[in-house]
């Protein structure tokens, strides 16, 4: 805590915080029983029931997504049982023994890698957060999520180990006219999207692990691709297949889906980047809070072109914003945790906040944007959230 | 990959590692079904058996410890789900609705805390190693552990959320005479600690998350203790009361255990710091090589006393010494992971790697530390730790 915040809080009376107690309540409660023994692998508290909210279609099996809770998360890292899923076949469940990744196309030796042979390649470990480009969809369409986890759960960030992509397109060397890299999934539909060679040359990842283990079945076991900062869907998963192309596919999921449709009809394809945004977590809505009086507000801000440098919280409405304090450290293209104390007088308003990535841009708000595109476009949403504060206490979307 | 290991790898003939294939390989494999659906907090791949390495007293109930697999994880997050446990009198499932934490002693006004209360003070998020000061004890009594995990695996490392235990002492308002806070847990033994007034106003936090959710009940659940970079055991888990103090407790845990017994009989006690520390982790104990070629050395190094700096490999038994590349971003103790690319040429050799923290401490040899303590003291051992490579690639320790 800084000097700064401690004064405040000490200013603010910080013994209304809590409950006062006299000699006699300073006796140790009854003793609890030696309870769980030690398990190999541990599990959570029976009394913790943070979940993802998840979505699946009634037509089709294995398609449908989950959300991350983000209103229960703490600090920086999703746990891998909580991040979000958007499967469109289910989640294949794969022997790394047989697994094997093929690289072909455009390369001077096809090579068929096992997941040895790629974890004796030297590897990296990132931080980094994924978000599905239909994140926030709803916020656009007129219909905003009633929580986080509800408007802005398809976001997760976790810590990703694995090889950098060009270190295997090295090894099988390019052909001069290759320009796309086409990733294909081992799931039943073998999902494919094409990654321009630029960025499969830069920060692309084939990543094994994720939160010091092996990656989970739902983030892609036994090997996914990751292209930090851009859509999550193109991030394939159970990665079995690269072929290099001096062309892209224009696949199903790069044509009939992820576009952005502008009013004139014509629409953007390849928009892969995913632009700062960021949302409170704290208090946010279909929370309550216990009555005036201080508290901290909280919130999680990101953006796919770099890393961000302010991010600016408003509780009145948007007449004023101040800058909170971002957690250390700052990662490019990670989510940050943003914190701000904050007194509430118990007046009804309005709070939401704003990120500043480190190419300048700002987040916009929801007018911006349609302004600048419409309301057809169902990805790439990042306008501000606001959440209103009633004179009760209760928290509602806006 | 920087530009120097991506030139190296090419220069050592990266298409070894890789299994050539012709075009009859490039068919894709049958499919396989849709699998799994979605589940609200997910699981591992029943294919991965990670564990922690337990070691239960046969005498008592609910007294032992378990260690981190280190040879199994990735980067430098260690999953909750492994976290090395040491219990006193086993693990205690409580009711965070029912907790409270006590502040007494020399305070101007004893306070008594619900979880409510501590979330509403100004929290912060860091990533910080527990380590036991009992780690690595076995190397120093002439028993080396087989494995990272058995030798050195009462370590790991986790992103923690709570608040400064200063903000909690100011709110009471701390009496002249305060020098110490002792702290007590919620398990059937009341495990107590002593800890000195500097340490709890500088760093010391009331952690109430781990790894983006709430602490797991074996890390202390719904509150512990955290004192950055000191011994574990000092990190009180189910913590439910703080009691200020001019004296130490001197209580069983700071007297008859945790103490350097020096060989002339006496003992240091308080020796809280863990000193700079590293081990390789692969090539590592009961692994195999495959044969000559390139293999990625890589392990992690930690310090007590801030940011690790430096860390070197030798791969020629000490003669030389090299340094490994360290993952960004370093943290103030916080485990970092570094890498080494290493051709193996195929003969027997010798492998280890030395920290150096940036107070300019050097990792120590067993032999420096044995002559400067002797052999008595099983705690806070950080000696070098050798792995011994054999002409056929199995890895033994030394």
């Amino acid at each position: 805590m800084t000097s700064r915040l401690r004064r405040r809080l000490l200013a603010l009376g910080a013994s209304f915080l809590v409950t006062s107690c006299g000699k006699q309540d300073n006796a140790a409660p009854a003793r609890p029983g030696t309870g769980l023994s030690m398990r190999p692998y541990g599990e959570r508290s029976p009394h913790e029931k943070a979940a993802r909210l998840a979505r699946e279609s009634t037509k089709s099996i294995g398609v449908g997504s989950s959300r991350t809770p983000l209103e229960d998360l703490y600090g920086t890292i999703t746990p891998s049982s909580l991040h979000f899923e958007r499967h469109h076949a289910g989640v294949p469940v794969l022997d790394p023994a047989a697994f094997h990744l093929l690289l072909h196309g455009l390369v001077e030796t096809p090579l068929k890698f096992t997941l040895a042979d790629l974890k004796r390649f030297p590897s990296v470990t990132r931080t980094h957060f994924i978000e599905c480009s239909g994140n926030g969809g709803g916020e656009l369409a007129g219909s905003p999520g009633p929580t986080p986890g509800r408007s802005h759960g398809l976001l997760s960030n976790t810590e990703w180990t694995g090889v950098p992509l060009r270190a295997v397109l090295d090894a099988a060397k390019l052909q001069p006219r290759a320009a796309w890299v086409i990733a294909e999934g081992a799931d039943a539909c073998r999902m494919a999207r094409s990654i321009p060679l630029a960025k499969a040359l830069d920060d692309a990842l084939l990543v094994y692990a994720q939160n010091g283990e092996a990656l989970r079945p739902e983030q892609g076991y036994p090997l996914r691709l990751l292209l930090p900062g851009w859509e999550g869907n193109a991030s394939i998963k159970w990665l079995h297949r690269l072929e290099v192309s001096d062309q892209p596919a224009m696949g199903n999921q790069e044509t009939a889906h992820y576009t952005d449709l502008h009013p004139d009809g014509k629409a953007s394809i390849f928009t892969f980047e995913m632009e700062s945004n960021s949302i409170i977590t704290y208090p946010s809505g279909t929370q309550k809070l216990a009555g005036p009086g201080p508290y901290e507000i909280t919130g999680l801000a990101w953006s796919g072109r770099g890393k961000i440098v302010r991010v600016e919280v408003t509780v009145d409405g948007g007449q004023t914003w101040q800058p909170a304090r971002l957690e250390e450290p700052v990662q490019s293209k990670a989510v940050v945790r943003f914190r701000l104390p904050w007194q509430w007088a118990g007046a009804e308003t309005k709070i939401a906040s704003r990120s500043i990535d480190e190419t300048g841009y700002v987040q916009p708000t929801r007018d911006d944007i349609i302004a600048a595109r419409g309301i057809n476009s169902t990805y790439h949403f990042n306008g501000i959230k606001p959440w209103l504060v009633k004179a009760d206490g209760s928290v509602t979307h806006v």
